[in-house]
């Protein structure tokens, strides 16, 4: 949409009809509301005085860049956002050509924007092309930021930094970073101080002008960007992020000055619909909604998450242990730990967006006889790789990690998906790794990780399991599967995690006498099972969410190849080495061929 | 050593022992020099002020805590530093109850402070514990420090962190935040502005006095420290870091604040041997060198290290084609990036210790057209996995990765091996993996890199190829592997990388007409030359510088059975489950039964 020739009228109302657009898709489709509906209008005066044709423009996160894309070509498909082959809900470069990266993850955009302004530099092309990264507050506490702050504040190439300060993150706003921006947004007393100041050198002598001089570069540190100016970047706000006149104006500036600049922004979340502004974690992601009442339509979820069974178990077993504790980074409610943070607030944490931190204290933790969880979903967890390696497996500590969103996720897509924490984790030495299949197994996996010495990790999907009453958990004994059912074929279902109710599913379709097996842990693997597996069972299907490189199936090969027990065949139903795609789970493991159905179809075929 | 009891004097006596020590020590078995030297007056200022036996005392990656060993009981073992079975270069709790905890990868100690807190105050032991951390200003530039600022700055635990600021990081100072804390240096300046005006004040009317104390404040925030104050922390310096009565002092008034506290002080790296005083990366890490002239006692390196020729392939790469680009993070010398960043300055980086900024920047110049190689340590690479995932692999985007020190790194150790890359890399939709054999291989290496579309990724060992005449490398070709020798029995030696040198070094030894292969790449495996193998060959020993999970060896398991290839016997000679302690590489191999002739008496073992 050409919008270069609209007056600041027409852009209102523009931005009126895109938070239409917005609430009328997200009511139904689910999304993120409140951060879309709080960047209208940055958006709005982004496109209006960058060309987004040319000029990179990178949002963090991306989870709030829907203005955008209706603003480029997508306002019709828009009603396809989230769903299976509809428009992602976040920037996706093969989605368009205006969407400059992929992003999902919190806090690279400063990165970006650094390395797309080192390649406008070689190009030839400054002073014609511009970086703008739009930033939430949320997104300034992972130390990428900072690293790539360190280069940008030295190097100085041009770069346009919008940070969105709407004092929420995802939840609350969280450490040292967020007070000192409000502190910054209640700046208007230092420009007052500033003027007065100004007022009384003039009347000092002339041989005070030096010292004036002094004085104006002194309050010029105290101005609100001050910790942005010391890492040197040029500060301009605080602005309202909600009056475009202010941002245009802003936004014109910095692109004048030819250096890195940050425009701090203040903005209301879920401005516009007023269910949601202003409100905190509630109206962050949401499922789909009735728009007059704000309620969730809810669809039936019969048992419950596996999250919340987590967020149960991790409970009673805090009340009854003094030296269980615990850290989320920024999702308390999404790994359930709101409840324990709230509760035991002196033994839980939430650290903001800063996996490597909430990994790294935690080993501290360990070391001083606590007891810590550190709940995290797959996905994130992949910024604290080191941090597991280096500082909880070096010493196996006592640490026990939570892998929440282990598997497909749904909506969220490519970037979210759980898929390769067991490759990942598997190579590490000193790690035992683990899974429930069930909901008593959740309480389970809980309390041995809490007995477990060293460093334990146990996985588990979004949502809630599948396997729910068949053959009921028992407590879980380091490196001990479980032969769920045996059967007379030749046939064996080895499942890990949710995988096993899969299996169960995929049994129950099957006209045939299947064994069953819930592996429980892929590390230590439970030899003695799998050598008596093999003795009776030559073909092996297996189950689990994962990637099948370095996952479950490749684990079980070379198990067998490691143990010269040779004649087994291994089908792995994991993922194939892809990204996934976002969209209905069911929907897309039909399109992966590894839904129920498929791999009954598949598993005929092979018979045959 | 008990020195609560010393006189300063004593202690000053104490630091030129220590110092003779580890010129001593480290002229003969090589180590860190300049480093410790600077750091001996912190470190007996610490043992003075503080507990060793209570506080917990946090060495940022603990490459300067030599003069802490030889104050807790390791003075007379101090010779084997760096040796097998001897003294570690970095701390460690199996070493010594002295050693709180494991480090050697940088910019974690600051989260370990903040964990030990947060122990310290639920035990109920605050005012008896505190934790103590010694940060180096090059490990201010990694984003970790900050997500921990960010929490300690809000929950203001008592924590005293000594930040031993040398202008120097392992090589020159980089980014925004070492031109803070230079400036910060010049204190002195603004303390004599800030005496000026307030005698300045002094004339003004009464009714000024209100003014006079917003400038107070004004100028409290202009003090050196603000950067930290800002952050919540409280600031004292900078100190002279090798004044014992000054560094007593601040301890001491930083002890009894019961806040965080950042203590900035000064130091020369080298203190005490002249040679090295104030030296750059020269004297950083330093093999064993003669104490009279300081000139490196040479042992006999008879082939170019695979970090020089991977230097000199990529420079003439850059020379040849204007959109090669490439980033070390704080590793100039030791990936080989220093003669490019010198040569070709708009073109090559260093973005200080910064992995995961260092790739995602990348990420975007391969966006803009460029071809990034980002020159990253096996070990270190681990800090920017998900960024790996996140922003070069899920687009596909042109980047290569150059992996140095791959495989087992002598005498740093357990923090420093390379051994999980394959592992974690493989799972990893889009990247292609690969690894040359000897020296001509690494051009033609850096050369396929160029030229391959994707995200690739290619290993190499520190040292020098163990292979250089026999079978000379060809240029790489995708997915194509070389079988190097043909042979008549029904052995195949499966060689990756510097792998392939230790398979022919054993196949000499072998009285037995042996197959050899070189996989060349990983993934994609070649998978017609391996079914070629299939069939003639049914006893496969395999050679590759990693960990066996996840590693080449199961990598070859996973195709065999996905192939439903049976019969083939695989026995891999990759590490086991296990962390690998520091030593000469030889002689650790040798203890691991890797070394070449525990390989071959182990292959006549199972022949026969």
């Amino acid at each position: 949409m050409d919008i270069k020739n609209f007056k600041v009228e027409e852009l209102e109302n523009l931005c009126g009809d895109i938070r239409t657009r917005i609430i009328e898709v997200v009511s139904r489709n689910g999304g993120h509301l409140s951060s879309n509906m709080g960047a209208v209008e940055l958006t709005v005066a982004m496109h209006y005085v960058f060309d987004v044709a040319k000029d990179p423009f990178i949002f963090d996160v991306s989870h709030q860049s829907y203005a955008h894309k209706l603003l480029t070509d997508r306002w019709d498909r828009f009603d396809t956002l989230r769903q299976t082959d509809g428009i992602s809900g976040y920037t996706k470069p093969s989605e368009s050509p205006y969407d400059y990266f992929v992003a999902g993850h919190s806090s690279t955009s400063i990165s970006l924007a650094v390395g797309a302004a080192k390649a406008i530099r070689l190009k030839g092309e400054e002073g014609m092309r511009i970086p703008i990264a739009l930033i939430g507050d949320g997104a300034m506490s992972a130390g990428m930021v900072y690293e790539a702050l360190n280069e940008l504040g030295d190097r100085k190439y041009p770069v346009v930094i919008i940070l969105n300060d709407n004092e929420m993150s995802i939840s609350k706003p969280i450490g040292a970073i967020s007070k000192y921006l409000s502190q910054a947004m209640a700046g208007q007393f230092y420009q007052k101080i500033k003027r007065r100041v100004e007022r009384l050198l003039d009347y000092l002598p002339e041989s005070a002008t030096y010292m004036a001089k002094r004085f104006e570069e002194s309050f010029k540190l105290i101005t609100p960007g001050m910790l942005f100016e010391e890492l040197g970047l040029e500060y301009i706000g605080p602005v309202n992020g909600h009056n475009l006149h202010a941002l245009i104006s802003a936004l014109k500036t910095a692109k004048k000055l030819k250096k890195p600049v940050i425009i701090h922004t203040q903005t209301v979340k879920g401005k516009g619909y007023v269910k949601a502004e202003g409100r905190f974690e509630k109206w962050h992601g949401v499922a789909p909604f009735d728009v007059e009442s704000g309620e969730p339509i809810l669809t039936k979820m019969l048992n419950k998450s596996a999250t919340a069974l987590f967020s149960e178990a991790l409970f009673d077993l805090a009340k009854k242990y003094e030296n269980v504790v615990g850290v989320t980074a920024a999702m308390p409610s999404g790994t359930g730990m709101d409840k324990l943070i709230k509760e035991l607030p002196d033994r839980f944490w939430d650290v903001a967006i800063a996996e490597q931190h909430a990994v790294t204290s935690m080993c501290a933790m360990a070391k001083e006889g606590f007891k810590p969880f550190v709940a995290i979903y797959s996905t994130f967890l992949q910024r604290a790789y080191d941090q597991i390696i280096h500082d909880a497996c070096l010493m196996n500590l006592n640490v026990a990690f939570a892998i929440d969103r282990a598997g497909i996720v749904g909506e969220d897509g490519e970037t979210h998906q759980g898929a390769f924490d067991i490759s990942y984790l598997n190579a590490i030495p000193n790690i035992t790794l683990f899974a429930p299949r069930d909901d008593v197994g959740m309480k389970h996996a809980v309390d041995f990780a809490y007995t477990n010495k060293g460093v334990c990790a146990f996985r588990y999907p979004r949502g809630s399991f599948i396997l729910c009453k068949k053959a009921k958990s028992k407590p879980f004994s380091l490196g001990i599967g479980e032969i769920l059912r045996k059967g007379k074929s030749n046939i064996a279902f080895v499942g890990y995690g949710n995988g096993v109710g899969k299996a169960y599913k995929c049994a129950e379709l099957l006209d045939e006498d299947i064994t069953i097996v819930d592996l429980r842990f892929i590390k230590p693997l439970d030899k003695k099972l799998l050598k008596t597996l093999a003795a009776t069972c030559k073909m092996w299907y297996v189950f689990s969410d994962s990637a099948k490189r370095g996952g479950v199936g490749e684990i079980l090969s070379g198990f067998l190849s490691e143990q010269k027990i040779d004649g087994i065949n291994i089908e792995s139903f994991e993922y194939e080495d892809d990204f996934i795609q976002h969209g209905d789970n069911l929907k897309i493991e039909e399109k992966l061929g590894i839904s129920v159905e498929k791999i009954v179809k598949k598993i005929i075929k092979i018979k045959s």
